[in-house]
């Protein structure tokens, strides 16, 4: 049976696969300068974000772009604010911290960074003057970290708080094409690029072997961007393979149909609302719903035991009455036949 | 005509290539943790070591490598031994002083640790106590980054010296393949075990799309890798890829011959070494031997631009009279029909 | 009428002074090293704290101290585990953070860290592997941060939880003289040095212009420690100031009373117990009690504003209903004519 | 006999001593923040340096001065040109490194950075793009670490290649009083401050216990210099002490005489000079002349431990022949007494 673990335990995509295959024989200077391939991927990048001044960089994974992108943004006395279960505050052993900055945690459980808690963290950290971590940026994540979709009305109205405290909204898109395909969505690539200092385009969730494309319109971040991502260990030799695998996934489709980067990430979240409806309906107990390719179900040990061992799924909570809480991703790869092998098993568990 | 500008200026050879298509629809867990392919190519890297005990971990790129190499080795107060053109005190933009440990470059000129140096900033630097850096390891490249070739008597004659100080050697081996088997080399896989407190199997600049094999005896690195990889930003999501790609390369091959690892450098080699005769026979001027797979020409500025036109040199120092010495690389892709080319064109250039 | 404001708000205690008038024209080596006031004063701690092993070296502040022996006590991708209220978490501009250790923050919110919270978060940053900073020690500070006094159940108990996970314990004396001279307390400097890796007793507020003096047990922050406050910029040039201060603060007294260290601490709670009653008599509501030499009482805004101007007090919280709780410091100058005309202060705006 | 082994082995001067007692039982807020001192001591120092819109800051110490004006005007990718001799590259156990900031050392010899070694050191970090670490600033010292005065056309001249790079010039001025009172010197504070983004006036090795005035011109470091204070653990509690000190020093004398803070230096000086025409009468080697307080001699092995024993004297290099170079420092404390004893004894060694 297919894993449901995770969306990076997966290979290429099949088309990113072969234009690496097609490709390969090239030579190129390296370092994403100056190959053609990485040049046409950032034209399409700016094209389909309707940012024409933009530059776009390409990194190898989400944690070496988030310290790149809050390091070029902030000075070293600065912090940057986000939710208590940001990847950056819990999940990367103290990374963004390794160089300096401060991790700024609102008590946002739900994973969305609201003004209200962001306000009372700029207030708390500005009420000593210099004795106090200065907020100097804020960092969102789309999807979320529990598969929250961020709509319009919540990142224009997070935009507006920062921009009235001039400060800098980073958008870690490691899962930003399952958000941007999801039913519970209506932002657009532009909508982020008009507001967002830097965001990226998740590549290594989304079929691609490896890979995030930044998105920068902050002067600062421009200007240190190229020495950063090499001080911190970022830039990969053989630069121009990221760019041949985001020109594959940015290209117009011969059929018209939409490039394949949104159709990767529509896969996925086809198959898990699929994989929801059919859980649901088993009578299990959904935790979070299923706007996007991550799912949370709230199951006894047994289960949890049983789902791991054949699914390879994650647990994330405990609850208080000892009930689990396991996570199902889905990716380009999951079809509606892996669905219903797993929708089977879940059955028969229950029966 | 081919590129020498570099040996990462290529795709992946074809057989690492292959490799990773034929495992592109695989399930693996991730982060090269518990996959099987990054436990076998373990297995086979311990056993060419001769090092059953060592710890082998997967990076993704050389500075990324270095710094968790150098960062975990050292406390933070502490500073690496190295010669001034060391890549980690030129040309990695502080990535390694980053992490506040400081370089603390000896003399030698001609890219080899001496022991004399050694001892000469060993003896500097403990002068006055703790007002100056303490010296706590060593850091080496084979090949050097002007292309010369550590040998046996040269090797433990250093590490002599540094375990009379009790300091760690970590060997940079971005291109260590080409050094074992360059026609100066009399050093085994084994005998750098036997004696560096780590060392790393270059992948990027030997065939493979990216990765380096960092293989780990001292204690110290062994308990803070995990950590150290992570936090710098150096762990890869889809991990199993480099264990596919060194499984491969450190595979035995069914017709007896060596491993590809071994393989893809030789071939660079000797066509570095056809290359280098044909130039020399044309009346170019070497600088620095034809050891490895980088040789190194003196030229005049008309024909410092040409080459950079035809064949993607780089230019890497100007001599007191004005001419150029440029670069020339050969990778596992360079064929004698590639070099013929060159020479060729090498040949009209002088008549 | 005198400030209430801060124990750091006066210049020195006049015996301090007078010692270090009676030895300004002696010459020094500097940095504290090989002078006979500083090697007197590290005698005499040694000895109070029943320690002679320990090392005692001589910092400048406590921000400086914190940095300096939590640097030298963890691996860089280590964090230290401490309240939300602890100094290095919220009022330091993420001082410790700078180099690269990570803020663990416990959810005890009355200022002491407790062994189930400690387990919580041990639990917590454990239950991924690498992915997330591994606790690596646990900071505590006597009084806390909110003037409480830790018993030896107390005290014990967290040494205990912290053996059994190997953590050291550093903990931060800024008032450690105020704690130990507290009614409240129960522990003695031989009980704190016989389960802390290091801790600090504070010079600086307690009467001398500045200097703090850390004792060290354990070997890997002895070995630092030199190297760290060198490159953290904590070294004094004119050491022996600290000496000096020191050694007259733990002098044995002709007259057979206590130490000054002790005497001033003392003085300060007294006044304070005195202050404290005062208050409750007049109606005024207590914020936390009188264990030290830091009061907390809720006002409303107009006394808050009284308060500030004729009393130098500072505002922490404020509460649910809008009132505020301010705070009043009390120190070695501190008089009870000083704590009557603040107390008469009081009665004038209730009346 | 008096120790001629450094400045800062003294206490503090007598009149700085003076304005301690004096101001002793004075509450202030702390952290140099708005008390009277302070800012009468700003006042006079801006008036000194003709600069009325710098931010004048006071520091503990050099290093922690030199770390914090170096870490808020560089990015931390950046790097500072200086003098392979510089402080900050050789003898402050790399405190500046661990802020990330890279040291980029020219090949001055004679402690003066040159414009033509500056310009070397720009080109070669600026020839491979992002690859090596960009040049962000200029430390220099005056006087230098081997007692070299700064002249104002060497100043303007470096002053001008700096301005053609755009690169703020910092100056490190611990020992600067000695510098602006020696016979060699035609710079004024104000040539200084009128071409600096930053500087310090020193007062640990002139006259006080501890204390550096920093002085801002640069809008960035005004900016930053807050927060890196406390960050970096630089920021006194006891803050007025340092503003007593410099006000003390600063002030205009009654007598129409020179403020202290030259008078101190000039006395040092003009004992060195002394020193120096005695040592020479008597057929000692100078090294490097008697342009300020610090006096360098050749001596032999037994001369050396001599005056080790007597003087306490430092050995800074051995020359090729096996001599020793030793060094003698005045300061205020110094008087001509005690130079006529140190010139008996080393006449005695000589006869």
């Amino acid at each position: 049976m297919r894993m449901f673990r995770n969306d990076y335990s997966e290979g290429a995509a099949p088309e990113i696969l072969q234009a690496l295959i097609d490709t390969n024989e090239e030579q190129c200077p390296g370092y994403t300068e100056g190959d053609v391939h990485c040049e046409h991927a950032r034209a399409l990048i700016r094209e389909a974000c309707g940012c024409p001044d933009a530059d776009v960089e390409f990194c190898i994974g989400g944690t070496s772009t988030n310290v790149i992108a809050i390091s070029g943004l902030l000075r070293d006395w600065e912090g940057v604010i986000c939710t208590p279960i940001a990847h950056i505050a819990a999940h990367e052993t103290g990374a963004v911290g390794a160089t300096g900055r401060t991790i700024l945690a609102t008590q946002d459980k739900d994973g969305f960074v609201s003004p209200d808690e962001a306000e009372r963290v700029w207030r708390y950290q500005t009420s000593t003057g210099r004795h106090m971590t200065r907020p100097g940026m804020v960092y969102i994540t789309d999807t979320t970290e529990i598969a929250g979709v961020w709509t319009k009305e919540r990142f224009f109205a997070l935009c507006d708080w920062a921009d009235s405290h001039k400060l800098p909204v980073f958008l870690d898109g490691a899962r930003l094409a399952s958000a941007l395909t999801s039913p519970a969505n209506d932002l657009t690539l532009a909508d982020i690029a008009s507001r967002c200092a830097a965001f990226y385009l998740g590549g290594t969730k989304n079929g691609m072997l490896m890979g995030e494309a930044l998105v920068i319109r902050n002067p600062r971040l421009k200007e240190s961007f190229p020495y950063v991502v090499k001080e911190r260990g970022g830039l990969l030799a053989k630069g121009h393979l990221l760019g041949v695998q985001f020109e594959r996934a940015f290209m117009p489709e011969k059929d018209g149909s939409e490039p394949l980067w949104f159709r990767y990430a529509r896969t996925a979240n086809e198959c898990a609302a699929k994989l929801h409806e059919g859980m649901v309906a088993l009578g299990y107990e959904s935790y979070g719903g299923a706007d996007s390719n991550q799912l949370f179900f709230v199951v006894d040990t047994n289960e949890e035991e049983a789902f791991q061992k054949e699914a390879g799924c994650e647990t994330f909570y405990t609850l208080d009455d000892g009930r689990k809480v396991i996570r199902f991703v889905t990716s380009w790869a999951t079809t509606p036949t892996d669905v219903d092998e797993l929708l089977a098993y879940a059955k028969k568990l229950r029966s």
